[in-house]
């Protein structure tokens, strides 16, 4: 009998082209995880993910569901997956799920955060994992602006060309700027994200505090701007996808 | 007019054949600094290092003493060397040293710290700082055997070949173990340490954790043992050079 499963993954995605399988390469974390199950469990497996994340972008918490006809206990099962995930994926928590879950349909709210090292000391072993960034940047200003990206809007002008045509509205639950030492993060609560879209705003919200941009800009890009009117796309590195409420 | 400089330098030493350079190779910090520095400032530059870490051994603050004719600032000169630098190298600070100073001959004490991770949860994002372990460890056996090692003792058991013919005998200060969350840390304070002790008296205590190996053990090394009958040496990935006081 058919069990469905919710799979909780990180993963370091340095050198991946990012989560959604591509073809039949295997340099997706989609792609390398049915390959995997489909092999260990002796039958083809589709796993589905919360959240596409882009290439190079980086996760502590993907959900990611699937269905398989197994014997096997969940501790069991997580074992095997471990022993075989490669060094750079890992296998955070496996548990039976209702028939009807399924991680991108059934997820509530995902939360992005993008760290910034904003310093001129060295960054050494966190280097992948975050944008070097030293220049000043007005965290009051860049507040000022998260406050209006905050609620419901067509975010269009915050998204790249894979998302043309289909809907471009999404719901911002919060976006929260800290600064902890040398580092400055900046975490988005939404019910979705569009292409590119986190790291849009970021490259945004770094210009309004680099003083290169007006924080009330944001509000003209909300109300039918284009792509090319808000900021630059941030770098993969320093993002990662945290958590995914259901 | 030569001055003398101490320069603190963080490092991830996986890519690299460790401290000390061999030949003209270019794949050790130190080889790799002298290059930089003496291009950098035009003339001949000589780089000491308080402790010669082994091949992919870390460092959070290797101190380093070089002499150089220049009349650039502390300021001009790190940024200078910031922006020379591998991105698996890092500047921490410089400044200007008495003209006795010597990283290496003046070093008062050194702390190593090694690193392991203590769980079957993933370690992805620290996968190249810590040597995954996760079988129990028995930290008070462990604790147990650290209290005989500290002390003015001929560490020869607890080193290998390169030291051969030198003097062994060393003062370890301090052997604390502490374990936060699935992380267990072993931090090394002593006035100098062989090829390989710290690792290899890792390896010993691990083993003794294990239940492998008597915590009394450790007094018949240290009393005319030979390196076959002290444990393994433990990975240089969980290794750090973290403080060196002068």
């Amino acid at each position: 009998m058919l069990k469905n499963y919710c799979l909780v993954l990180c993963y370091d995605g340095t050198r991946y082209r990012g989560w959604q399988k591509q073809g039949n390469t295997n340099d997706t974390i989609q792609g390398k995880l049915e390959t995997l199950l489909s092999r260990l469990l002796e039958q083809p497996v589709s796993v589905h993910g919360a959240g596409r994340t882009d290439a190079g972008v980086h996760a502590l918490a993907q959900a990611a569901s699937f269905r398989a006809d197994t014997e096997l206990t969940c501790q069991e099962l997580i074992e095997k997956i471990r022993s075989y995930l490669p060094e750079d994926i890992g296998a955070v928590s496996l548990r039976e799920a209702d028939e009807r879950f399924h991680a991108r349909l059934s997820a509530k709210r995902k939360v992005y955060t993008y760290r910034i090292w904003n310093s001129t000391d060295p960054c050494v072993f966190e280097r992948k994992y975050r944008y070097v960034h030293p220049g000043t940047l007005d965290l009051n200003k860049m507040r000022r602006a998260a406050g209006t990206l905050i609620g419901k809007h067509d975010f269009a002008a915050f998204s790249t060309g894979k998302s043309k045509g289909k809907p471009t509205v999404r719901t911002l639950y919060s976006l929260e700027i800290e600064k902890h030492g040398n580092e400055i993060l900046l975490k988005y609560t939404g019910d979705g994200f569009l292409y590119n879209m986190v790291r849009i705003l970021t490259g945004t919200l770094i210009e309004i505090g680099e003083g290169n941009r007006d924080p009330e800009s944001v509000i003209r890009l909300l109300n039918g701007g284009k792509r090319e009117d808000a900021g630059y796309t941030a770098p993969a590195c320093g993002l990662f996808l945290t958590e995914v409420c259901f």
